[in-house]
């Protein structure tokens, strides 16, 4: 029987080295979860998923509650078998989501009560029923359910709302039933100011988590000031606990996190990107819809393994995304995916080795010279 | 160095097993191509579609002499490089798409000047300009430019139009420039009258082919009279050439026309239908948008060996589609494909050992029978 167990295996300053193990298998640290949001990495099969490296993905309650509904997941075997996805699954509490999709939504001291964004029906979450749906859904790592913080936020509004979550952080502790193998994580909120983030981070270690994460970042406060959160955040945390930094980011976001003793990511962003013709490469981002690809012979980027990159030019790729064909989407995805578990190899491999710093200057130096024009 | 060439291997009845040799690799038929309009079959990966059977794909003269220009794909290293799809290539002529896609078209005896749906430019396709566009996207058959006789046209219309059609083959066979393992093929016109239908085998035989298509089917005649035009077509033509009925169909229709004698069909359909949730199997088609699935743990059709059907519920597919996923359009297409290769793999095994008939009575058993609804 797994027990839910972080490792960790070396430490470059402040970066870390280490290995996740859940009911459903390992996760090697730092790792990037990519988004299946409503049980799928759109545009993507799961083997395909897996096939770049990719070894643990997240789920989002607020979508999969509404559609088809945790129940009928349960009934179905668990978001693993529903998904056809047999590794490790982190699903989020809904918390963000009920802000950022549901339009009409009403907070109180116990939970919030929303619109679905699908068909207008009535639901509500709670600590105790973010719990129970993230139960049904069988995830390998809970989230505690939180209220997101807006970005800006007085010093005052930020202390109230991180109460809040740290209210229900402990009721979300209570709510969870501890089975080998499966974690909750705690999230440390608190927006940009140190001394509530330092505060967040105490009650969270009173309260006892599997895991940290930071929330409330890369909702606008730029990476400067993200990273500066990171700064004085992280060190409050344990080293015996994985770290997560929820919702990063570009690749440079995440270095940069790395660099600062997170373990864990999720983002939307290569994914999305690769439905907006949007590649991310060594060099920086790629727009494939213009024009100056049309004849290019080369591949989108020289020495990547993914099949987009082995099989395709960029007049290619381009074509497909002019033709609005579906096959762009799924290229672009799984190049983009790719290209972040790359990011994620490099960086264990770097750590491993005690060159982190040396392997973030260059990939900060490869995407500042920017894409390759073609002759 | 391959030459074109055509072996006729066993007959069960008029059903014909057989072997078509091209410059890209072997076709075994009865085969059914995959439609890769503007040189992608939708929603599909290239090894993807190998994977399921398919040996010969279907690209679309009209679509890529717009998008993006065939000059453009020649430059690129021909269609296959492009798409990457190393195996044999058909190319329709351009003239059934210039009449059911362009608006705006004015027909000469000389060929036909249209605007694109794509951005209203004008361009002209004439038997010689169809051959030199096939010729540059690298097709191993090139169908000959001819006119899609409208159903329902009168004898007199059908006539006009077939005769033009038979002139142009001319000229497309004067045009056309013979490379070993390239081949020509002729289109029979003549709408649903079996006279003019002689009169078309007959010009196309005195031109000299090296496959013959039906054409003209498959345009609102219905089953029952497109299997009574092939029974008087068919036998007009040579048994030592392939024969290709264009634009067909339905898996019925199929199995109709090869206890006819054809070889080789091309339909939207299973693609089609892939991205509007319409699965294929063998007990009928199945609308995974219907409410009926939503709780169906079962795989969509037990004993296939498609991704969709080993990796998946039938409420897992049906989730994909109402939350219009781009997996799903991605699954469903793959079964399609897999169905009808399946079916083309069973026609070919039938015939080879001579109990076609019997094939046929058993898929139209099962058919009847319609899906099995969950308990």
């Amino acid at each position: 029987m797994t027990h839910f167990r972080y490792d960790l295996l070396a430490t470059d300053g402040a970066a870390r080295l280490g290995r996740l193990h859940t009911a459903h298998g390992v996760v090697d640290t730092p790792a990037f979860m990519p988004v299946g949001t409503a049980g799928t990495v759109k545009a993507m099969l799961p083997e395909s998923v897996a096939a770049t490296g990719a070894q643990m993905v997240l789920g989002n309650t607020y979508h999969l509650m509404l559609r088809p509904n945790a129940e009928r997941v349960a009934r179905l075997g668990g978001l693993h078998a529903f998904m056809n996805w047999p590794g490790p699954i982190l699903t989020d509490s809904g918390g963000f989501q009920v802000m950022s999709l549901s339009k009409l939504r009403k907070m109180d001291a116990d939970g919030v009560t929303f619109q679905s964004h699908i068909d207008g029906s009535s639901h509500r979450l709670t600590p105790e029923i973010s719990m129970d749906i993230q139960r049904l859904l069988d995830a390998d790592v809970t989230m505690a359910f939180d209220e997101c913080t807006p970005f800006p936020a007085t010093p005052e509004q930020a202390a109230i709302s991180m109460r809040l979550s740290m209210r229900w952080a402990a009721r979300s502790k209570q709510a969870f039933v501890a089975r080998p193998g499966y974690g909750l994580f705690g999230i440390v909120q608190g927006g940009v100011y140190p001394e509530l983030r330092a505060e967040s981070a105490a009650a969270l270690k009173d309260i006892g988590f599997d895991g940290y994460a930071v929330g409330g970042l890369a909702v606008g406060e730029g990476q400067e000031m993200m990273l500066a959160t990171l700064d004085t955040t992280t060190p409050q945390l344990p080293a015996d606990r994985p770290r997560y930094l929820m919702g990063v980011g570009r690749p440079s976001d995440i270095i940069g996190a790395v660099l600062r003793g997170i373990d864990m990511f999720d983002c939307v962003m290569p994914t999305r990107s690769g439905r907006t013709a949007q590649a991310f490469t060594r060099r920086g981002t790629v727009n494939l819809r213009n024009a100056r690809h049309q004849d290019d012979p080369r591949p989108l980027e020289e020495d990547c393994g993914c099949p987009a990159c082995r099989g395709y030019s960029r007049a290619y790729l381009h074509h497909l995304i002019r033709s609005e064909e579906i096959l762009g989407p799924m290229l672009l995805t799984w190049h983009n995916i790719q290209a972040y578990q790359d990011l994620m190899r490099g960086l264990r491999a770097a750590i491993a080795e005690g060159r982190v710093q040396a392997f973030a200057a260059e990939a900060a130096r490869l995407e500042a010279l920017g894409d390759v024009e073609a002759m």
